[in-house]
């Protein structure tokens, strides 16, 4: 599986609700974005008081840890999954005292000039002490803020050092911040509780759970400040294309966010409708891989008229601590995780739709279980094109050698897998899926063409 | 929602397998029967072994507690919710030492004549440590065991004393024992393992999940004896009705488990197909309230020839210790944890399918944000009928004064949930969804009509 | 080092303390005799409420338990260290149903002839869900309160069936009732909080640490019952010898308890000023090994007129999850648990005294540390007579072959410890150490002979 | 009572011992030095790896953490108690990536330029992520780099910027570094292990917990580098008058520690001594409030001939996690933790000695349960001269307003805390007690004289 890097959130409250309660909400429901780690930074008093820890957003934060972080504004962070002993240290929000005082910030994205703007500044003097890219924003910004009034000037200038992808949400003493990469590579909305509450998240689906509006996405390269007076946009910055990750449709955000105009759900229905018209097959049932293949199934099955079934079921409770059953027998574990319907599946032709193939070795023990559960076809569809090239803005894309894609043509995988027939989404069609996106967009891991240079080594 | 009262698991391997992980295993797969508590007994070299906690199965047996329960033959046990401090005490399996050495038993079910025989029991010495109906069969057994030279003999007169719903796991010194009662209302399955591995399971996706070959259900009043001789059974109690409970069925096991051969999945498509016929409706979409609806909802579609979708998501990550937002906010649980699609639901006439209604409350808020979404007409279907009367055999149904059908028409409830129509699922054509059963069922919460007699008080 | 079995506690409020609480601070004050595992079990409005688990007292009971412990009466235990994965299953209190309700207790002792009475009640259909001899005096008291109209009797009548040393605390719906066995052979006393109040405990400590006035310790034989009337005595098995055990004053119990009549650190004082008379030696200092031999070196000091000094430290957070540095290097244990003081040890002839001599190991240890700190000559004192037989009354001896005293004299011990000289107590005059006590003692462990009879097998 | 800034710890292995381990031993000797955090950070292959967090050493460490730590060196720390949230953020060892690579530093002591020289910093561009002077150090350190071709130089100069107190563990990629302040104020000693292995530590006493020989302290002002080559030393800052603190004597150090040529337990009998000499009194007893009056109160009676006791005992189980009682009860807290032995006490003038006095009531509670006992007189002996001045260097001494001798006299303090005498030691004998010391020492927060000039604000 893929992974996504991080989920962003803040909020600014002039009535003083509790801003760490709505942003353990909002974080909750962008759990997705980021398993690994959680934090929340608020200000009350204009100081800023930080929480963070290992683990889910239900796991780290309790009644006990919220109380103490009562204040007027917040923003909090989910990180994705990671092995390293010391991540605590990498989780976020960080939060620095620079020359104007404290300064809190986290991010979503990766910045693709890091290690030599990170090199120039160690031979100034600098330390590090996470391997984080928000620190070196955190760098930049103080050494910026040096020449400037104010903090927002800061990181107006600061954005203009970095290169990459980039939604940032930063806390001063007395403002909100937030922004987004000049080609607005990884989303960022903007909401509203009532009448006094401004909110920005990663995704809608966060507005939604804490009941907020939506207003409008934050527009590529722009600065929103929210302050005692309300929230400005500084659009120094906006002069790139936009250009959206495609991915986030494909596999990232939730089915119910709605992202730069375009509605995920409805994205990943196309991905399956148009699948279903370049890799037509007679068959007697359709059905996706849960979760990740369900949507682009509905799709596929609605433009094929192919009835739309359930052919497994996931195991909810697979958790961060499960133990394999015995060292001897690893091709348990997906069974463990998926198990086939075999009255549904026997005897019948089936479609086995997902979102994407990385080693293929699920794909390969899924195919078995259902030929052992009697399934006389097996047609496999993948709803995204085969990735072929890293990522640099964020998505941690295996190395090429272990790319399956990267390795064998479509024929092979299809053997390989042992599947009837294989097929992905055609990659010039992608534009087709997110007809309302108000963007363009990138899609650099299946086509090697990146909206930024790529860094060096 | 309704409560199921455990599942049960039991594996005997001559050759000296991993039995605690494989228990391990099954147990995962049946962690939906129970979620606050479990446990692993293990027979090794005649001494049993315990270990059982509070919490999931990956949150109580780690590889320290496995590795400590190495064995030949074990049982294991998961357990529902509950609120008492003291649960661990209550949790399952439960071990004593009576006349012939150690017994260990795990039970899913309910005995209704249980406060007599207590208070029989009681009156000649006995002291009680639980409130299980576990401990209740133990002394039975073991008073039947003072007659007798064999503990199946024991487990066999002591069913002839007990009425209610039962499907046990037995361990004594060299026996691994399963029972069902004699209407067989609560599942129970055969597996094997290779050559030399006999599993015993409360549903057949526990056999999937290690991989076992399903060899048949227990028969209704049968009772297993696994030992080095293999497996061996006793059918002096086989002489009742075969009354399974419906809510198997409906609601409580795995879409792909096949409970005395009627597929679950296949039941609930059912139930959606005849419900499309006996409560149609026009609309341009059928989804399920996920996860509980979403079966029905497919047969539903596939039935009417309305489009399938998706119209709500659900946050996967509600966990057990979810805090709520803030105590004045109450109602946005329901959006933490399910979210409409708004560009899919908009200027749609929408028919949301449901496995049951309880109080009502979740419904009612689930139409709302559907019609704050745009959907023009928001239809409710239920694939069950409405709950009227207590179950005593292991469901654990709300009292009267909580159950809206015990309290308002079809069509006052449609009123306090916003419908536009509402309909649940016909009683009397309940026997047509399970066509390949292989028995009659119990449908007493629905009709208030019971296999065994109703105990007093 | 021998291990205790366990303390107990009780406590009547008629004026509604927080009984929970108070419980907890006498409990915490006799951790000493248990670390293992502990528990709380509260009567509230006639019912019991229960809650125990492994692990010190301050890490079991926190204030979310203690919360929900309200209550007008309460008993508690801690019980002694065990390796046992079930261990909470035979943490006490026990709270069982009986014929006339809920039924709680909890015990400190042995009972010599339990191996008997199990079988005895097995084979009339008894079964038994732990190892404790709790659960056996459950079974006998349940029986016994067929025949009688009252709790205490059962009480009283069970107490006939038993052989060997309990202190038991035990509490119905309406009573809290305590009781000491015939010969007196473990602690327990009777305090006073208020008017309204009592407290029962096996240590005096208890008492202080809730400002308790101590009233009397309970007579051998006695039973205490407390309810609405105040506190009455039933004395009907009040007819043995007193015999208290006599390693609680040489080493189980508190130095501030006064136990019987005898201050417990005047006791150990005696011992070593005693052991100063029979095995004196010309030397520069004595010092005891902390915390066992510190008071008997004091009184030792004082007797011999050797000035009195500290020769060693102990680290005071060697705790329960201490890690070995490594496998290869056990020794370090030792050095880490315990250090010389190299400057105040240098050049001197030292004296040092512990409370008793197991295996020797670690006396090998001390002595050599203190030659490699330069003490000239090295005079190890033990403040007790040689083990030489088992305990069947509570106290963990382990087997004989373990134990240095049964398979070498003490001029043999001595070369092996690599001491100068080495002397044990006189077993004859350990009647002199007690002159406050009001009773005689059982010394079985260092004389074989036994106030009950020995079990069989 | 008084908190001690932290424990320092260094080992270097050349043959490869396990390192993290032998770390793990010397910070649990040294656990006393910080109870609220502790860390160890390894270099394995140039690379270096961190792990800390909240807690006791054996709390933090078990063998997970301490596997993943293998490597060649180590440097470890253990913090004091405080309460923020974000504890582990200010945890040691730091760990950042400089110019040159990897750089981890653990540090005992207070900067008292260390505002200044953070403005001065920040004012360039640095960010700040603690509140420690180790991260202010990293910085000076890293820019000193710039300059120079060795670490060791960039830590030479780093010295020369700073003033106040530190001993310092340093680690590069391939050097272990320490040093000592240039008065040398906080402890730090060189120990050795074999013939290959090097150890620095805070105290002695963690040398002697691995059985490392004892080398010598490091020199006010020194650097030592141990690498492949073994150890050498930098003396370039060696021009200070050596003043260690002298409150290690008095209560930081453990009584095992030689520090500065100076045995710990010899300088506190010492203070006991002068005491019993300056404010001698008649009396039947002396003894010393456990832990921290013990020793002085030996050197007490054995001067002034009067028997030393044992007055009181404490519970050894006093945790962190302690819950008081009842709100309404908070005198019952002394009693939990000490209580009196008060059949030794009764009818006796006793002398109670302890090594300090700060807000008082602790030892007004202590005189009233002595005269509850029976005491006939209390008097009161301390160990140190009264407080009164604010400390810069690492010790954290309450405010004037809650010092007891800031607002008192000493015969007012006396009559408030019920004694019938009240003597503390004089502030011009403090140089008498360390004999053997080979240095000068600090008494500020007796007199107002300080080493090194007192901050600004």
């Amino acid at each position: 599986m893929l992974h996504e890097e991080c989920g962003v959130f803040g909020i600014y409250d002039r009535d003083g609700y509790d801003v760490a309660r709505m942003t353990y909400a909002g974080l909750f429901a962008m759990q997705h974005r980021g398993q690994e780690a959680c934090g929340i930074a608020v200000n009350r008093d204009r100081e800023i008081y930080l929480y963070k820890n290992r683990g889910h957003v239900t796991e780290v934060f309790h009644d006990a840890e919220l109380d103490q972080l009562k204040g007027k504004f917040a923003i909090g962070h989910v990180r994705y999954p990671a092995g390293k002993v010391t991540g605590v240290l990498n989780a976020q929000p960080l939060v620095t005292w620079y020359v104007k005082g404290q300064l809190a910030m986290a991010h979503n994205g990766a910045i693709s000039n890091a290690a030599a703007l990170k090199k120039e500044l160690q031979e100034s003097g600098a330390v590090f002490q996470t391997k984080t890219d928000t620190e070196l924003m955190m760098h930049l910004m103080a050494r910026e803020r040096l020449k400037t009034g104010r903090a927002e000037t800061a990181l107006v200038e600061m954005m203009k050092k970095v290169e990459g992808s980039y939604s940032l949400v930063v806390m001063s003493p007395q403002k909100l911040m937030a922004c987004r990469d000049p080609r607005g590579m990884r989303p960022l909305c903007i909401g509203k509780l009532g009448e006094n509450t401004y909110v920005i998240a990663s995704e809608s689906c966060a507005l939604d759970s804490i009941r907020a509006e939506f207003i409008r996405d934050v527009e590529p390269g722009e600065v929103i400040v929210i302050d005692e007076n309300g929230l400005r946009s500084i659009k120094d910055n906006c002069s790139g294309n936009h250009q959206i990750c495609i991915f986030e449709y494909v596999y990232f955000a939730r089915s119910d966010s709605i992202i730069d105009g375009q509605s995920v759900h409805e994205a990943r229905k196309n991905l399956g409708k148009i699948l279903s018209e370049t890799a037509p097959v007679e068959a007697d049932m359709v059905f996706g891989v849960p979760d990740s293949g369900i949507d682009a199934a509905i799709g596929y099955a609605e433009a094929s008229g192919i009835p739309y079934g359930k052919g497994m079921v996931i195991n909810r409770y697979i958790g961060r601590t499960f133990i394999q059953p015995t060292q001897a027998e690893r091709k348990q574990k997906v069974n463990m995780k998926l198990n086939v319907l075999k009255d549904t599946v026997k005897g019948k032709r089936v479609i086995m739709v997902d979102d994407s193939i990385v080693r293929g070795t699920t794909c390969a023990n899924l195919v078995e279980m259902l030929r052992e559960a009697g399934a006389t076809e097996v047609h496999m569809r993948i709803s995204s094109p085969p990735f072929v090239c890293p990522c640099y803005f964020g998505t941690d894309v295996p190395e090429k050698k272990e790319l399956m894609a990267c390795n064998y043509t479509v024929e092979e995988m299809c053997k390989k897998i042992g599947a009837d027939s294989l097929a992905f989404f055609p990659v010039e069609r992608l534009k087709e899926t997110i007809p309302n996106a108000t963007c363009g967009y990138c899609d650099g891991c299946f086509t090697g063409k990146y909206p930024y240079k790529e860094p060096e080594n």
